[in-house]
């Protein structure tokens, strides 16, 4: 199994380190250190080395920080962790913190007005150390004290290194190298910190972190296109031949000196990048120039080639989710089946493609009550039984070498409720609004939200989250710029895949959400459409039946219904030769038109 | 007739009081001089003597702006008045400019590049001015060369002034002023250059300008609600016992010797007062405090007192509109009938209410290709004869003591083609998706205006103008800050005005717009919606029948057909018995669901 559904940490390993700790800010003449999540390439994912949230708190979510005083301390996380957090911090220690409605800055303001501030500068962005500035804080710039306390650390990951080939990038990392390069303007070279960045711009794939495929690695980019990578050799040196003369591996040591002997201006992301490479740029006197980091939106609007990969790798893991939605429509009416279930025989559905390199995250599989938490993930002592009649929402994906998919479904177990109907009714004319709409080239994700929720808006209902997120193939499973979501300025452009995964949570009852990836296209012209006018439209990722059952099909416009129905024939058509004969059977029942 | 059809200009005017501006021009030692429409106020419309625009070139338009030059000469005027311009002036002497494509700055200095570029800066506001300082020009600020020359131009106008009783507004001006100076925070005092904003603020009403019922004014208003008006005082004299204590007049003349005496901080909005102001206040020494003009946001979200106003006004102007619609649909099928005469009926169905102050604008009669154009006014050159068959757009209003309609009908005068139908039904579905909206507190015009088009974007389609604009109460048809467009970041309030209008354009063949004002409120609680979620959503205002011979109603969604067939109910219920017998019987049929 990719997942587990064990504790891996307790609240009594807390209190002793966090003393160790705080013998380490005293002996560092700080009055406070802050012990963020992330690690210094600000990914979703961390490796075993970089878990020190984990390691000093017990906490395990996927962002937050601790802040630990001499006389008490505050671990901050938001609304998603609010009850998980109790559970795993002793709270007798640690005290948890509405964030981000509580910011840092004036949190340790107020308790320590004139103190010293321990950070370690490769944990955080500018963007952040200008926040605490901003609050006024004394920041101090230490070495890492968890690390100087944490005896048996893990070293960092040495996972194993693939080319990523050119048939399934449609682009030689020859090419990408120098058109990015060029594409920095008046900037000499370009500080990455990204290893989904750094993977992309070279083709190739790691596995230094669970379920996500890039290489964690630093990097600098020259306008002429030329990179020297920073990471421990060993993992690149077997792909010489691919990387060629315009590539150079260097130990991560040297990454700082590197940056030092820098003739600037050297582009620098604010929002990404550790704020040690300024403050090394800085003791230089080397220029900063801040800009995003180069490779995200190149790396956002796919290739031909990548959408075909991609295509392949949905229609093939579409396959496996409809065997899933086959045996979960047998099993679970029949009761016993309990979330746990249903994530170990989803997950091999994927693994009986032979194919599958990883989950491309955890499987939310929430049953009743559970299927609220938007990012449920089940543990032993969570798991529930599914009660027939239960609604069950399964959120999951899969890591395939030629892409990297992610789809929700909501099915039921009996017969569902009015309550039920009326908002997967509107759920579903959300994910429809969004697959059918065509807009002028231009609009940014913020244009095209309101459309997913103009249904359940007027039902007096709404989400607490983006509609959609950006995915990358065969690399992280949520990357930017481009977003469905009231808060995204980026115009969408062709080629960029995105999620549309409108929903409706009824606490402590049921949850709902539909998913499908999509693809931004140029949308072809049509009879009376108008001349000059350049249209974008979104093709379609995802062939996975939504369960028709939940449907009131007599509050579905005429266009919606011919959506549905064609969507329906379209996953049969495409998915149907790839199941079992019985699969086959149950599909096309599943795919009937309404 | 409030509205006229002939050419109150003609191009040979231009040349020879260009000749006598060019003169000015050297003895004012300017080698350019900008003559813009707009008067110190920045309305829609402007006094006779204000007229400046039309009297040196012979242009009309309501937007746009002449630069003079020794030797040559531009008018800048926008796409709706591209053709115009070309039939009213002299192009022999006046170069047409596509603005706002091209910009005056750089326009000025490719042609001046060293030269002294005169301007009046009482009819420039502070935003204006300094895009032309940053394309680098030399601006001196003379005396308006225009008028230097005009032998014959009017006086400022001096318009009977009316109490606006409370009753209809809602609120008395002692109150509002009390408000409006607790609102201005750290600034001192507030200089109120907009008559709309100044006559909302004093609960009066004028008579100054064609179609506005606002005075025209300067004000300050200090931070303890008293009010320095600047205007002729004989207008203001007979409402002395109105304006009380701590409202006082001065002549106009006095206005920047007060300006010069005020204490700062001063709020001045840079977007609509002229930058005379702050020349005078920088002078003086007195603190500039950016701000947008304080009376805006009030004026925009109406009481209670002026929705209950408006929405009668409403049935009125409405009963007024299916008059002429009932007329309409009886004539035109027949033949001979024009633009003209439309115009001339519609205003006298108006008038028949005896209340009848004004028509809110020009109407837009534009009947087969005519309609395409979106801002159309017929004259008696382009006035075309309605063949039977065609399409009618009509875009009116009136303006009435108790409120100010704006009101948008397409009718067919035949048998509509099936690209019609497949048109109209999709602007129907625009307006339908802005009525039926509910959305969350905080929204702007910008997150609903896709809403309006994806029915239209869908089929490829689209209309090159906003959704809708705000509307005040006896006061301007165009009113701010609030919008229903892709431009608009103003958060929607209850009690803000909107017009709800989405059209669709055939350019040469014919044009569709249908529109309803609507009111901001706040949403009732609905079974089964989110506790803790507060909604927006509209009202409607306007009640006259959508031609549903243009509506394909099988396109329609359950939802779409019942509002539809709901708001006709509502028609002929609250139009129903305030008109003539006849009309009443054309009024059912027109309001038959569908």
């Amino acid at each position: 199994m990719f997942q587990t559904f064990d504790a891996t940490t307790s609240p009594e390993q807390g209190p002793p380190r966090i003393a160790a700790l705080r013998a380490a800010m005293v002996a560092h003449g700080v009055d406070a250190f802050v012990a963020p999540r992330a690690d210094a390439h600000q990914g979703e994912y961390v490796a075993a080395r970089d878990d020190r949230l984990a390691w000093l708190t017990g906490f395990t979510g996927s962002a937050g920080f601790a802040v630990v005083l001499a006389d008490q301390a505050g671990i901050f996380v938001d609304g998603r962790y609010s009850l998980q957090v109790r559970d795993q911090v002793d709270t007798s220690v640690l005290t948890p913190v509405d964030w981000p409605k509580t910011k840092l800055g004036p949190w340790l303001k107020e308790r320590v007005p004139d103190g010293k501030v321990g950070i370690d500068p490769w944990l955080h962005t500018t963007e952040q150390v200008e926040a605490l500035e901003a609050a006024g804080l004394s920041l101090v710039y230490v070495a890492n004290l968890v690390d100087e306390v944490w005896e048996d650390q893990p070293d960092p990951p040495v996972g194993k290194v693939e080319v990523y080939p050119v048939e399934l990038s449609g682009k030689s990392h020859a090419d990408k190298r120098s058109e990015v390069g060029k594409s920095l303007g008046t900037a000499n070279a370009a500080v990455l910190t990204l290893p989904d960045s750094i993977s992309w711009l070279l083709n190739v794939r790691g596995s230094d972190l669970p379920h996500t495929p890039s290489v964690q690695a630093f990097a600098i980019l020259a306008q002429d296109g030329g990179v020297r990578v920073f990471t421990a050799p060993e993992k690149l040196a077997p792909l010489a031949g691919h990387l060629g003369a315009g590539v150079s591996v260097h130990p991560g040591e040297e990454f700082a000196g590197a940056l030092a002997d820098l003739d600037g201006p050297v582009r620098v992301d604010r929002a990404s990048a550790p704020f040690a490479v300024v403050q090394v740029l800085r003791k230089a006197g080397v220029e900063v120039a801040w800009g995003a980091d180069p490779c995200s939106l190149p790396k956002a609007t796919k290739t031909a080639a990548e959408i075909a990969a991609t295509t392949e790798a949905h229609l093939r893991d579409g396959a496996a989710m409809v065997e899933f939605l086959a045996w979960l429509d047998e099993a679970a009416p029949k009761g016993g089946l309990t979330e746990i279930d249903v994530v170990e025989t989803l997950e091999g559905c994927r693994r009986a493609t032979n194919v599958l390199r990883d989950i491309s995250f955890d499987t939310i599989s929430g049953a009743g009550p559970n299927g609220a938490v938007v990012h449920y993930r089940v543990t032993r002592e969570t798991n529930r039984e599914i009660t027939p009649g239960d609604l069950l929402l399964v959120d999951s994906g899969g890591q395939y070498v030629d892409g990297t998919t992610d789809v929700t479904r909501t099915v039921t177990t009996g017969t569902p409720s009015a309550d039920q109907v009326a908002a997967f009714t509107n759920v579903l004319k959300g994910v429809i609004a969004i697959s059918r709409a065509r807009w002028p080239n231009g609009l940014s994700g913020r244009d095209l939200d309101p459309l997913a929720r103009a249904a359940l808006w007027r039902a007096g209902q709404d989400y607490d989250h983006g509609t959609g997120h950006g995915v990358g193939v065969f690399l992280s499973v949520h990357e930017g710029p481009q977003r469905l979501s009231r808060a995204s300025d980026v115009p969408l452009k062709p080629g960029m895949i995105l999620s549309n995964e409108p929903g409706y949570y009824r606490e402590g009852e049921w949850g709902i959400r539909i998913e499908n990836l999509v693809v931004v296209e140029v949308a072809p012209k049509l009879d009376g459409g108008d001349e000059g006018r350049e249209q974008l439209c979104f093709g379609t990722l995802t062939y996975v039946p939504v369960d028709t059952r939940l449907v009131d099909a007599a509050r579905l416009s005429p266009g919606e219904r011919e959506w549905l129905n064609a969507y329906h024939a379209e996953v049969e058509a495409r998915i149907g030769p790839r199941v079992s004969q019985a699969t086959g059977v149950w599909l096309r029942k599943a795919c009937r038109p309404i």
